[in-house]
């Protein structure tokens, strides 16, 4: 296992091609604009040597039987999927934001999964290959990004039908070592400080995408790999200093990038699919539903932030004890934990696979995704509600720190006065950043839209069972 | 154990008096008022005689390793937790309605818990006195009726300070052989068809409450012991016929009595807190929990039926693919799956008791039942929009079936051609008496108010750890 | 103008058929299933003498100069509409229920509109035949029943596409004196205590369904007309007292019914249209747009109602203060003043038609109903949690009426002391009545699903205008 | 009347102190910062010249009879009220954003409504000067900044209690030809491009807070003014070019600062109030009322907007069709219609005052903002869920313009392919701004916390009213 510092050496190591705001990123690591997005990343190795967090951090490889950093684990029980869970709300409420490797982690999951199901119906030895790849990932522990969703174009379209056949990844070489890949893969969180991506389908495929079913791993540094970086709220305050960005150490979300593939080369020992589109969506539905199994851990230990944070305001305000107060902040515990309690069930609630390892109930997980993406902008509002107007027009930090300024915002932005002013401005700061652009947007996505989820609970649900359980009541003769 | 008939015929050697719509009940399991009540509760019996079913109905009892009924057993790991829920739902989806025997088996484990508390306290020997009753429980698989709330007067003030001493139950007399309680319970549901009741404390009490501090187990045809039963919503359409009551075999709700205590006197052996009012808070919270963590069982199971009436409705309209009706049933089902979600996480988090029984997680037990406040209320809202004006006007069962009318009613109010107009009308009927009135108000009480929940999660939650989470991002200096 | 006894009286004089619970109602006036509902209609008489409400109550007829029961009045000015809003709130106040007049008071403002349309486009005289039997309506003050809903059958179908042709109302016979109608007319509001009903098509046509676009005016007794009463929640308890019932003299709901037309003749001077299938949505949404306008009015009544019921509950109970019952109390006010704000809007925005009367704001009306299908679920929701438990598990009126129960019931189910018992469980059955069943169901519908009021919505809704808003703003070269 | 370029020269004549990021702004007109600001509030004086909105954008003088914008007016009749809404809309949709003008309108009203009443019980002649002083304003056209809320320090304190003097504005001397007042204003919007400023009280005041009951019209560069200007969500983006901004022209939000008032002398034909705190909070809320009429207005015409773009983002996305986003299109019009409905109705329900000019109903005022609170989050989460997560990733606009990425972005990022990319990323840039960050906090907040206008709620309903509605009903007697 690597420690935090070794992560951050070993990524020095790589030189992968990132843009960012019109020039290009030479160290990911000591980029201002990256290093905060390391810094996350880099919790996940850190807190695996903190003997505090060692059962959760850390678990015992299948495959050799050695402790490993829990994000390169194939589950093994429903107990592994609980501890996912509430490691990854410990991790969240240190750092506030997205630390990023739940998505590698969980596209080696669901590799796990299908790559076994797609040998067992073609005979391919995917599976054989994707074994050992994972016990390099465990032996390395390097960051895998897991790369899933493309650009995808029109949405009312398949990727063979695209305008541009390139708006889908897809293979546009078979060779005798290997395969070349074209295309592109968008809102890749975490990509830039990690070490390889594991490309997988986004999208259910028919006979005629049959190139677009493409698995396989890519070194982030591979040639024809360009990476150019997104955009997030406020995300220059960073530049100036520490109040202003709200959460100086770790960012907001999680660093993503649209990551370009020019005709990229991969070997076949680290392909594992390539052609079999009938399982493409299988792959997809696997992989987001590990992933949706996640918000209901890392969100909560961002809402555990804001909640914090927000209560922390009430006090500076004078206020922590007014009934209405104390109320919302009841209101705001109640959503977190509902969505935490989701999160636990599909855990709780998961089965051995046909490959050995353990999924989430897939129901209950896209129950945890849907409150998200309403909690979160409730708990948002609440925060705001609680915080009070100060929040929407605070002063810029250059103006807190000048000599003509900094004694007026000093007096005029005071609250109870046993609280200094700055840490009053400090609090708002961060609570703004958590709470807007870029934050709540994002609480919206990742893991599929809410209508993939709301059909997948379509289809997953029994409802001639349910209408049954009516028909009995209503004395209604159903011949069952 | 008993089976479902036993059951019955066991309560028939009982003589409870019972007071119902100005007359008093000769049997409770004969009488058309209250026979839909025993019927829900027989499932209780019946179900843990079918294989199918075992697992989930029985367990091993901890005092004698014999099988017992699952809803006499001292709860011994996580999973027991777990199966409660589980095993909840799918009565819930049998009945459509409360199955009323959870409120004794929650009483009786909140007592395992706090008489340890008190004994270890005080010296006292009531958990001996417990452990003893339980194993005569089990062994004769009674129905104990867990009775908590009393009347209450005036919610502003004390026991003690109400302008009738009696608005509390209260010791009245202490004996060599035994105490003499009075006053009354209220809402006592499953109470008429229960052989025992388990009274417990209400509410958390102060010194000059000491005799209000009383816990015991009464049979429910003890001298001096007076039910008058409650009024449901369209409860006399069971006198009917099978349609208009909707629910013809298992009623609506869960049979409430206001139970009346007359200087009931309770031998001291029954008697399992007599005084020690600084547990009574305890004694209240333990069942609280344990009673909210059921409602995404036994409700969830409610909601399912539900949901299946709406998605019959749906069919028999004719719009089964409408995609704003597929979308509504979709919101359903992701409402009662996070209900759900909640009841298996905080069973899932439960852990060991110092007694050696397993406690549920309280925080989120609490989430479990703040959810149900507003879900229930949401699924009827759902369910009423999808299945049209039709269940606000539908003619009455008398019509349906005169010479007169009845063609009529059969013509012009078929739907889709291929299903009966009958089957129509009978889900209409169920629908209608699930979703309103007495079962709506229900879902919000029951295991305390949700004003008491709310309270209960500002207590347990650790707000300062909150806003340490926060503080530390916002680089606040906190001396910690 | 007719006041409230005289209104009875006429009733006295009808004949119409009716069926309710197996048996044939005689005298509406006088049966007490029927009573409850004339009494809320003969209030819309009775009010018109009273000098308080004189400005709301009555308006001068624009045919004849006047003074006018405001229910038969063509709405001569947006203030108008807006009085119609305001009387409607006033009478809702009152009764706590449907006063069911407005129905054909928007069916005969919608027919003012509609067939001065049909005669521009086809050259027909209903427009004269309309005004001449207004003036009629006016000069006797008749009530008249608006009679649009069909059963509809198959929703997926047309009229002409279903299985039984009578399941849309249609004309089967062109007569030199009249017509011959043929079907049923579903959930008729005040049909049973109306003179005449108007009926409507219900729904858009087709050049295959002309039969079924009839407009006409009938007698409620007239030859081959049967109504079939509806049956309401806990309809029964009106037998009993006039506790249990909670509203005794005004009943919940409009009292509904299907009514039969069994080929029934109507004169040529009462037909309003037949066979011009190509305007009968707009009379369709013409008359859901008048009608979607009473909800602010009359449903915020009967919230006024259900708020004021709650009040009283909290101090019953003894919490008047507390700052969360304060808090939902004023949520309940916020919810019931929007829904009426979008009424008063509706109507302030109105607009003259080319007929010479005033119509709503289309979007803005169906903002009024879609508002009410959740706001009286959310202001039922809040009243269960104020009111507490007791309601729904409140005995019989019969035992509280009874020697041996009605000392217990009044001691224990007392709260603050200052307040008699019987109070208590008089406003707690009048909330049980207003916020359950079919007072809830009702309010999801009449005037058109919410689906449809959605589907008006999108029509209505000027896209492109608020995309070149947006457009502009994003600098977008629009070429506009 | 001045016409957008007036107004822009005149702003270059004045030379108030603003500092912003660290430096101080030498003209508001064409500092980048600014400027958006100064746009925003151009177009309430260029529309007025606009033939189309002549009727929305200006009035007759009540004093003079002279064409003036309606900014300056004194309300008149409902109707003024009602295009004050109408107007606010119109001026939101083409600014997407604040134009701030609003807020000194609403001063000045209720200024003219308030020392009115002072004069009345006190004899003063504030109201005299006020109108000497609108003729002013009417005549020179100029933008005064509504100037009301204080910094509040503590907010469990009152002004005389805080542990600093000043965090309430205060007059520090009485002199014989004006007052000297001490303190600073916090959210001041559109102060740095108004011309003067009109300071009112911000809270209700005891006797002991007497000093600190002053309104007074101040220039906004008088000797010790200074401004402080506020960050906003993104701001610096427009310093980069025209994209990232979103709304490259009008900025987000309304340009707020701290206004800083180091003892400035106010002549006494400024001053409307000194020292009559017993009126303090009339005028507060007289303020606030008409305030929160105009969230309906401004706000639906931002909701506009907002809408237009997810409507675009959906039909660049290549799914305008799919059933779910025209539902969820549906209820974000939904939605922002009722918001508007509560705007109108408030305003046609106003009443005339005591000093002749017309007041908004303040009950349903209160509604306006109430909705808004909530709603502006809704429509930002509905948004958010149909543009994508697109949205939240995107990439910077210097590697959209730089040569190497402009390729990959335009490619990878085209969705249907009819449309430009650059469309599409400038739609999703617009969106982004309008629904995060400071644009959705400012909607909570601005005319007082929502717990404010609870309090407002719950103080201006007739309860008793509402509860003898219930009562009558209940059949209790009451004595009434």
């Amino acid at each position: 296992m690597m420690n935090g510092q070794q992560y951050k050496d070993s990524l020095r190591k790589l030189h992968p091609i990132v843009y960012c705001n019109g020039r290009k990123i030479e160290s990911v690591v000591d980029d201002p604009m990256t290093a905060p997005h390391v810094n996350s990343a880099a919790l996940t190795y850190e807190l695996a040597f903190d003997p505090e967090y060692e059962d959760l951090m850390t678990a015992t490889s299948h495959f050799t039987g050695k402790k490993i950093n829990r994000f390169t684990h194939v589950h093994q029980s429903t107990e592994d999927l609980v501890k996912k869970v509430k490691m990854m709300r410990m991790i969240g409420q240190k750092t506030g934001t997205c630390f990023q490797r739940c998505v590698g982690f969980d596209a080696l999951n669901a590799s796990y999964i299908t790559t076994y199901k797609i040998d067992k119906k073609y005979g391919t030895d995917y599976h054989e290959r994707l074994k050992k790849y994972m016990q390099y990932v465990q032996e390395t522990d390097i960051m895998v990004a897991g790369s899933m969703t493309d650009p995808k174009g029109d949405r009312s379209k398949k990727p063979s039908q695209q305008a541009d056949p390139d708006l889908f990844v897809h293979v546009v070489e078979r060779r005798e070592d290997g395969i070349v890949v074209r295309g592109a893969k968008a809102h890749q969180t975490g990509m830039v400080n990690s070490h390889e991506m594991l490309i997988l389908p986004t999208t259910n495929l028919g006979p005629e995408d049959k190139d677009y079913a493409v698995a396989a791993a890519i070194p982030v540094d591979a040639p024809g790999v360009i990476h150019i970086f997104g955009r997030q709220t406020n995300e220059n305050r960073r530049l100036e200093g520490d109040i202003d960005c709200g959460n100086a150490e770790y960012a907001i979300v999680g660093g993503e990038t649209l990551t370009v593939l020019n005709d990229v080369f991969v070997p076949w020992d680290r392909v594992f699919m390539c052609g079999e589109y009938d399982l493409a969506q299988e792959f997809v539905e696997t992989f987001a539903s590990y992933h949706r199994q996640n918000y209901g851990g890392c969100k909560v230990g961002v809402a555990d932030v804001i909640i914090g944070a927000a209560a922390s305001m009430a006090e500076y305000n004078g206020c922590p004890k007014a009934s209405h107060i104390k109320d919302k902040l009841v209101e705001m515990v109640h959503l977190a934990e509902s969505m935490h309690c989701c999160s636990i069930a599909c855990s709780a609630m998961g089965h051995k696979t046909e490959a050995g390892s353990y999924y989430v109930d897939t129901l209950l997980a896209n129950t945890v995704k849907l409150n998200c993406t309403k909690t979160m902008y409730e708990i948002s509002r609440l925060a705001h509600d609680i915080a009070g107007g100060f929040i929407a027009t605070l002063p810029y930090e250059a103006d807190y720190r000048s000599e003509v300024c900094h004694g007026y915002i000093d007096k005029y932005f005071a609250g109870d006065a046993r609280f200094p002013t700055e840490d009053r401005i400090r609090m708002a700061r961060l609570l703004e950043n958590m709470t807007g652009g870029t934050a709540l947007a994002e609480s919206m996505h990742g893991a599929g839209s809410p209508q993939a989820m709301r059909v997948m609970i379509q289809r997953e649900t029994n409802w001639e069972q349910k209408k049954n359980f009516a028909k009995r009541l209503a004395k209604i003769k159903t011949g069952d």
